[in-house]
């Protein structure tokens, strides 16, 4: 079997050009990076106003396993197949993060015959945009120091600052540190300590900014930490929110590239799906939208924490709904989900599947309840087996639900006609009241709480007393009318990523908040989040090269 | 007045494949970024080596001092004379960090009608060559402190530990720092600091490979720290040699831009001159050699520093020697050199000046020894009086000495015609015998002392204990074969930057020494040298802005 870098090495990539044309899109609207990647201008959307908006597919999934469901691999799949039937599909994905690559994942753009092209750039730097947002998130860092350094003429606590420097790496050591230590010339000692870049403020308001104006805006919203007298301190008070705009100019532009079949691909932004809300950036949805018949799109982790986030703040950003919902889910998965261990998977297990079953069910109640019409698409793999299958599309069937078997990853686009199809029915669909989980006008507690019982189907939430003392400072302050952002595990319903299934009787512990006023949410923590990963005892990197001739390897 | 950046929008550029196709390249040579930058294949010298290398004229200065001398404008106003004559000219310039962009500079790729465009983009992330290097450096330093973690098997001593992170921004806060802090899951405590990142090892081997494979060769090579029993540790013992080389691909590939008058300019590469080289990348040099009859490129700082580490150190790494030098220097700066303070630089001082000329006439001598073909250039400014002007030119007569009055700034190449007509006839002139200040085989004492005396003009070197017992343990590590990089300061020929015109009767005290073995060089440190800058108290960057119609304010 061919691994996912050996594959993409096989594929005939089409010239950016090509693509662009395909598109309709004419010299001023892009620029190539490469012969194989595109910007595409920031002000599309503007531009084809008039032109109607194509439908917008949200892929999202059951509860994540170590087994893997693949939601990368079926929303590249799913557009493949529906420009294999004829409709003008264009994908839109996050940018992977460089971090992780050189970890754990050695590569995150899909898989098989259902990859983003050309991985080895993409998986890489890319067009830059994560090492410009990196840079602003790091020129603000070196302005706050400095303005201490210089005579501290805002009254910044040093003790309360929120903003940390950034690096786009798993880098266990940095994530607590002592910096401005060795005397006068070396600035003012204080704690701080890096975030992965992915999960910077800024890496958020790039993907909720409408375009360069609302980004500025945003990014002058920054809370960057608070005076002596607890007053927040913003960008704006600083001055730099324009040297952060000229750093960022670029790094807006939408990305173009293609997929294993040549179907489009906008790949665009990469929040964190914890801290914040893990999805591509608002302007390449848009532009998809303004480019194709339909975009199929993907939020982070499973329906509780992407799909929630993905409808009660990127749709509010952007003030628009999806028009379909493809829920994914693996046999393998749903076997851990019914309580097998990870080396037990390849054996046939229908009870463990019934009874895993009941994490697919939440979530499908879920999307029910956003009012959303949706298909189950069940990501094959070579070792399920039939009885297997056919347990979960009787078990959809006898609840009047639609269900589709694809192959995506083994081949291709065809892998997943039956999908695409059956979405195209659902988006044309009647059975559509689209309504969010909350309102803005709720208290802090009570969107969190709807999200706890509603989404997680928690007996409630119980707040710490620092969380009740920020929500009542949040309240004055005049941000209690943003979305809230969970940051939740995301390998379980409930707070405890040991509890796989259906877990009930459990309530949400609300260990604190932030702050993301430039985002435009509150970031709401349940437990411990780790904002900067470390790299395991034999990274990726370790198998990483490149041959004399210039080939890569170690990327899959 | 027009500034830069205003100069700079007003310039009419010509698509970059127009500048490829004039150049003779193909497709496959090039890939672009963008409309007006491309990046080169990086095995254009090895395909076109039946090729003869055109003549390389390397620009150097005197002593630079606050009024500024103009060097980077010189090169390429010199390089748009040689075209607007009838020559081929390709310009090869160094990367500007974006540290000292955000922080005094606000941009630096020449001047007036003489600069590299697009200035927004060449200031800011370019085709992110400085990032790639970024990521590389801390993906090093992430792979050590991983490994200490995970049972320190190759036994590192982290208090030995040399290896530095790097950001590029001027951040003074982390130019020292504790790192792992937090217990057991927050890696291993150690006293850390950042370098910006144009003083990372990387970037000086980056400009001096060969090719990729040289370049993985030096990385392999990359001394991290020590082990507990003093022996070195190096990026092999590491095993990510691989990894760092995949991160490097693209960055090693030479940038192609053009200028104000669409004269080819290739900018690549742009390590400190201190503690590394200074000079763009000999891929670079080369590139430039095959593609042009004449490439124009300068060394960083003054004839001192940069001149001669180009001729010891640069030309050693690619076999090849300069056909001419151009020496700049102007009226304002040579009076500073003669005594005069920096609000009195408008006014005529003929005495003072004369009295500078001694600085010029040090930097004559250094390339006279360096047995080098040579032309003074009198970079003009508004304020300069004829008088003044024609001190110089009548001091360069009587000693036989070719001189020209060039106002590129200005006239953009028109004002370079008479240089580049003089540089012309100096490449092709026979009194030329290239010898190099030291031999290899010097001990490395010896070849600090013949740099001291030599070019510095001083009487002998003091070396520190430290100093002492270094090299004779580099020595013992076999490491005292390769050339040494002065780390000095740029405003004397000594080592006490208050010391202007011509000091002399003074050592040269060496207070410590650092091994690139990578780079290929042994580091001498006189004196302190800063690796991580600090901002001013208003930064430039508070004046930087991009207009809502998509226009860059504040570089200039």
């Amino acid at each position: 079997m061919l691994t996912d870098i050996e594959i993409a090495q096989q594929s005939t990539l089409k010239p950016i050009r090509e693509i662009t044309e395909n598109l309709g899109l004419s010299e001023q609207d892009w620029e190539p990076y490469g012969h194989t990647k595109a910007k595409l201008s920031d002000q599309l959307v503007e531009k084809l106003a008039d032109r109607p908006d194509g439908k917008i597919i949200l892929v999202t999934s059951i509860n994540p396993t170590p087994a893997g469901e693949g939601k990368s691999t079926v929303t590249v799949g799913l557009g493949q197949a529906l420009n294999k039937i004829g409709q003008k599909a264009i994908i839109a994905l996050r940018e992977p993060s460089l971090g992780p690559v050189m970890g754990l994942k050695g590569g995150a753009a899909g898989g098989g015959y259902s990859q983003v092209l050309p991985m080895e750039d993409i998986n890489l730097h890319f067009t830059g945009d994560l090492h410009a947002i990196t840079s602003a998130n790091n020129a603000l860092a070196a302005m706050i120091d400095n303005h201490i350094h210089r005579g501290n003429e805002l009254n910044i606590d040093p003790r309360r600052i929120e903003w940390k420097r950034v690096m786009d790496m798993n880098d266990r050591a940095l994530r607590q540190i002592v910096v401005g230590l060795g005397g006068p010339l070396r600035g003012v000692p204080r704690e701080d300590g890096f975030n992965i870049t992915v999960a910077s403020e800024i890496m958020a308001i790039l993907c909720l900014a409408k375009d360069l104006k609302d980004l500025k805006e945003r990014i002058s919203k920054i809370v960057i930490g608070y005076t002596y007298d607890e007053e927040p301190v913003t960008v704006k008070d600083l001055k730099v929110e324009g040297a952060l705009i000229l750093l960022l100019k670029d790094a807006i532009k939408p990305n173009l590239v293609q997929t294993t079949e040549n179907t489009p691909a906008i790949i665009h932004g990469g929040p964190f799906a914890n801290i914040a809300h893990g999805c591509n950036s608002l302007i390449a949805t848009k532009t998809a939208a303004k480019l194709g018949d339909y975009v199929v799109t993907e939020a982070g982790f499973g329906a509780d924490l992407g799909a929630e986030k993905f409808l009660d703040i990127k749709t509010r950003a952007g003030d628009f709904e999806p028009d379909a919902v493809v829920i994914v889910a693996t046999v393998r998965a749903l076997k851990m989900h019914g309580g097998v261990s990870k080396d037990r998977l390849t054996e046939e297990n229908v009870d463990a599947l019934k009874e895993g079953m009941k994490n697919l069910e939440k979530h499908i109640e879920t999307i029910q309840s956003f009012g959303l019409p949706f298909v189950i698409a069940i990501n094959k793999f070579p070792t399920d087996t039939e009885a297997e299958t056919t347990t979960i599309e009787s078990w959809c069937k006898s609840r009047d639900i639609e269900v589709a078997l694809t192959e995506v990853w083994a081949k291709g686009g065809e892998g997943g006609v039956e999908l695409a199809e059956k979405v195209i029915q659902k988006t044309k669909s009647d059975d559509r009241s689209f309504q969010r989980i909350y309102d803005l006008s709720d208290s802090i507690e009570d969107k969190i709480r709807k999200i706890a019982q509603n989404v997680y189907g928690a007996d409630g939430i119980e707040l710490s007393s620092k969380a009740k003392k920020q929500i009542a400072l949040y309240e004055k302050n005049g941000w209690g009318e943003m979305p809230v952002c969970m940051a939740k595990t995301q390998y379980s319903l409930s707070d405890d990523p040991a509890l796989v299934g259906r877990p009930s009787g459990f309530m949400i512990t609300i260990r604190e908040l932030r702050p993301s006023v430039g985002a435009g949410f509150i970031v709401v923590l349940t437990g411990d989040v780790m904002t900067m990963p470390g790299l395991p005892k034999k990274p990726a990197a370790l198998n990483m090269d490149v041959t004399e001739d210039g080939k890569v390897v170690g990327l899959f």
